[in-house]
């Protein structure tokens, strides 16, 4: 490292900053203009104490849907081989962070655009985050400011693009990974979700009092990741040695169980602040009632996936378990609101049985997916968009109907952007490692480091030469 | 894995369902009943802006508890050997899981009855977390709705129960130490729980104004799962080669102190919403008050602890300072709402020597007990139930009788309970691998999976020949 | 060990309590006067519901940022060899216990005075954590209790000491270590903190309505930290092997980049606490602008120092980006309450660019900071407190005056007393373990303990042959 280089480095970030600077001069708002919120929240007889109250659960919300990022470094990183692990908390930290600044730049505007361009499907409202023209819109409730409710959905944003991150584990190029990564935080899943959250097609599919049902995100958030990983594995293909010709697979343990669980236990914490601030209020019974669900589809999930996974393979299965708790958080989130303790444990078994059969299904098709992410974000996540359809007081065949479209339509579009971005990717700059930088691990080849120095490490070469 | 398999499985995993479905028809309520409570709050005089912020208080003290479940999971696998990982993180994953829907099943109705069977001792409102008939019972404060009680409470069940895991670690068989925990906290826990915080006989034994004081739980919880683990492991035995025939106590090292030291960091973190929660409303005087006292009972803790020890041993011995903030920790939950600073200091000092003492002294009579479980939270459990009989402005001998039959009464309960249910456990299924087993580790044996598949390990095998 | 010596120890540790009993009579207060604060605020016009919630979040912060003391440790132990683990557990378990225990003997009063001895510099009000004579004094606001006041700064106090650590890591010794940070947190840390927060000479600079600028601490937490630390180094030396006599640099890898990455999330989550505390209000619009800063400095400063890293060195560095974030979230410190949130990023991206090279550059000195944490809190905390001057409705020439004022008194005073204390350690006991104890690890020498005696470990000797 010489001095040459630290300037050259110096002079290339420039870029960086000149861009940010130059897209959004609207940026320039002084800390003032947010207490405008506050103003009118009282104007319209909420009281200056409930605002309070009300805004300070959603940004501790936001803080413990941040440790969900945490949650998905740990849970990847335990999940998969060592010699991949350095990778794995790169990526990570990069899409927390290139997850946050372009939501600021683009995506919070693309997502609740206040004006549309194409009615009820696209909308902007311009670069950066500064209060939209003529102050607070109709796109967003006066009950928050402007600044609480973006650091809400800056958090959420970003864990759409994590659960990608797990699916593509030890054998993705780390450049091209976030090169694809950024399109899909930036611009895809901001578009799909303004068709809900922003007030858009879906939220009005049956007139202004009914529509498509997602609480907190089973599909705008969870299956969107998912849709995206799907397109991207299938593009790259297994991990060498994952399936052998004679049509065995073969399992690839993860290095660090206990860092899985961590991870686990995490997320679930996490989607206390993910299901419980998505109330969008502090109101007690609204809350307590979110955060009673989640808590026992969770367990539901746990304990369905645990006995499923015994009967079928005579272990008690701690990664199937863990699954099974993600299953169920997946599966509670779009009607944690409206379902009653009995229906969500029962929504949470449903998430723990299909997360098990859909981990082993998937295996079948050859679809290589290290963490079991496709299977608890987007297998969960639709069924878990369904339920509001089937149980509960919203269930019918007409709101079912609902629900499928929104699955559907979302699926569609993710799907067709992913797969777009991912090939175009691929043609250019690559998508995936060579095999020896496989075999040796990502940690060396793209980031000469190991996670673990100190220790000496066992390679366990059979599953590749099996395959090679 | 066969498809044949999975259908037996999900046909298996069915009674679970129907079970829980017809177990509880009265789940049936529907969300806005639960808006009752904040309407009754309003008309006994609390704002709805109290009352909201009340209650969200006591719903994040209820996560913050939730995250003791990490803290103990990583807590009980730092402590002990790297074989028996994933059993240990298997076992804490279903208990907090188990422990969650049991106590929505029968523990909250058990723990909180409203009406008595036996007067002051045992009561029951029926399966499931319907609102009690009548809406809310006198049994439980109208200042938080009925899940936010329920929340708070099902989080804290679990920890009673998470308590034995790790002291019967390392040599337990999986299956029947799942069947002797869910009485424990389904049954037990409640019952005892009741006489106190169900407005039992505990709580009147002076009158109606005076009684047993044990504020968050120093012997309702946490001294609750040590009787029961210590039957539990007096029904078991020490694992192989602890005790060698000379008298020599062998130690058997945790396999990774980081893991053990996150753990404990996060049982603290998540004691300020055990013990702050507690309070059951946000009120700044008395929230503040404990969260200092608990702060600084930890605190003195870890430091007479570690000074103990060093004296003791000439090591700075980092496995006793965290024994010694856990113990600071328990000792101040019976009443860190009636504590001074300077008071809460020495209760957490003389927590903090209690831990060393016992943790040797059990080793003395033979009791082994691999992460020091009964040493926190029974011997500093009951230190600290006796505390406001002795420190602050309720101390004096007539309340030291009140803590004294509370914390007899509850071993005495714990005690009988526990024992016969592990002796017929032990009678029909066993208790205990075998020897084979417990060298190798329980997770070969129970699970199929070693924790860290990617690093070689030493197995000290001086210990087992010793001994055998 | 036998029972004289557990005699001995226990008569040994005597001292500890009554020394703390003795000096602090004052503390025998009981609960009922901290609510007199409630009492005041409420007759200054903030409604008891207002009054809840400002004092609920801030609270809650100090929960927060207790969990930054569990992500230094991880931070410091994941980038450090696994032969010295148990050593730096250790020490942070010490430093924030006995760095709670001396904020309430002394810390606290001094910070805090509220009647100077030397008008703006030094003031006390007595021992231990009673309330003021005459009952909350103007040092305070009256918008919060005593013990709310307490548990949020103790919080604070204990990580200026913490950052020490990772500087001083695999060296020095523990017992001349503990004695060297107490003096730092008890004495120096709360005189240059009384001089801004306890509305010292610092905060009037410019008369009643102007002075210096430091909004969370990046000078008088951070930089504090590292200035001390700085002293430390300096006087202990680099580790053996670290500078060749060639000038090359030898690398000496962290051993766990997963618990590394683990403990900047923490400490990032925690940051939240950390600045949105510091509103010292739940005050809706102020908080969620601090959050969002915040979040966007971090994120900023990740990209920047991980793209710098990347132009330099041509890996994709997981450390450098780490560094980035703390990078980042110090320098945003001073001022998160007064940027806009573009401001924020690009003192963010700055953050990020200055740690990187920072890092490079004390390595050319041959000052040996394992873990980064003289550039990240030291340079980025100077860089942090400057840009209150730079930009932002502050900004100008006599700020940016006011600003260098704050910096170089702090650092002049900080690095002065840690000077005297550490010169007078390594006279007096000794600073530095031997070399034989250096290369087997501090683990064994000081403790006698292995953090994972389970797993076999390399030891990378050429680091010392080439030096020795």
């Amino acid at each position: 490292m010489n001095a040459t280089r630290i300037r050259w480095g110096l002079a290339l970030s420039l870029p960086l900053w000149v861009g940010l600077a130059a897209a959004s001069p609207a940026w320039a708002q002084d800390a003032a203009t947010t207490a405008e919120a506050a103003a009118e929240a009282v104007e319209e007889g909420v009281s200056a104490e409930m605002f309070t109250v009300n805004n300070l659960w959603i940004m501790i919300a936001g803080c413990m849907v941040f440790i969900m990022h945490l949650g998905f470094a740990s849970l990847e990183s335990g999940l998969t081989q060592a010699k991949n692990t350095v990778n794995i908390l790169f990526k990570n930290t990069m899409i927390v962070s290139l997850g946050i600044l372009t939501y600021a730049l683009i995506g919070f505007s693309l997502m609740y655009p206040g004006e549309w361009g194409v009615a009820g499907v696209l909308g902007w409202t311009g670069w950066g985050i500064p209060l939209p023209p003529g102050g607070q819109t109709s796109a967003y409730d006066a009950g928050y400011t402007y600044h609480t409710d973006f650091f809400f959905q800056a958090m959420f944003a970003a864990t759409a693009a994590t659960i990608v991150s797990g699916a593509v584990a030890e054998r993705i190029k780390l450049g091209p990974f976030l090169i694809f990564i950024i399109p899909i935080v930036a611009i895809s899943y901001p578009i799909t979700g303004s068709w809900q959250w922003g007030g858009g097609w879906l939220s009005t599919l049956g007139g202004d009092d009914a529509g498509f049902i997602d609480f907190a995100g089973s599909t705008l958030v969870h299956s969107v990741g998912a849709w995206a990983a799907l397109a991207a594995v299938i593009v790259l293909g297994p991990r060498l040695g994952k399936y052998a010709a004679d049509g065995t697979v073969n399992p690839i343990p993860g290095h660090n169980l206990a860092l899985a669980t961590i991870g686990v236990f995490l997320l679930w914490f996490g989607w206390f602040g993910f299901n419980g601030g998505s109330v969008l209020t502090a109101d007690a019974a609204a809350v307590s009632l979110v955060l009673t669900n989640t808590a026992l589809a969770a367990a539901a999930g746990a304990v369905a996936a645990g006995l499923l996974a015994y009967f079928v393979t005579r272990n008690a299965d701690l990664t199937m378990a863990l699954n099974g708790i993600l299953g169920g958080l997946v599966a509670i989130t779009a009607s944690a609101n409206i379902q009653t303790p009995m229906t969500a444990i029962i929504i949470g078994i449903i998430g723990g049985v299909i997360v098990v059969v859909s981990i082993i299904g998937l295996d079948r098709l050859r679809i290589d997916d290290p963490v079991g992410a496709i299977s608890a974000h987007g297998t969960c996540g639709v069924w878990g968009t369904l339920a509001p359809g089937i149980f509960g007081a919203s269930a019918g065949v007409t709101q079912l109907g609902y629900q499928v479209i929104g699955v559907v339509s979302i699926a569609a579009f993710t799907l067709a952007f992913a797969f777009i971005v991912a090939l175009a990717v691929k043609a250019t700059l690559g998508f995936r490692v060579d095999e020896a930088e496989e075999i040796e691990g990502l940690d060396l080849g793209e980031h000469e480091m190991s996670a673990y120095p100190d220790f000496p490490r066992v390679y366990i070469k059979s599953y590749h030469t099996r395959e090679i």
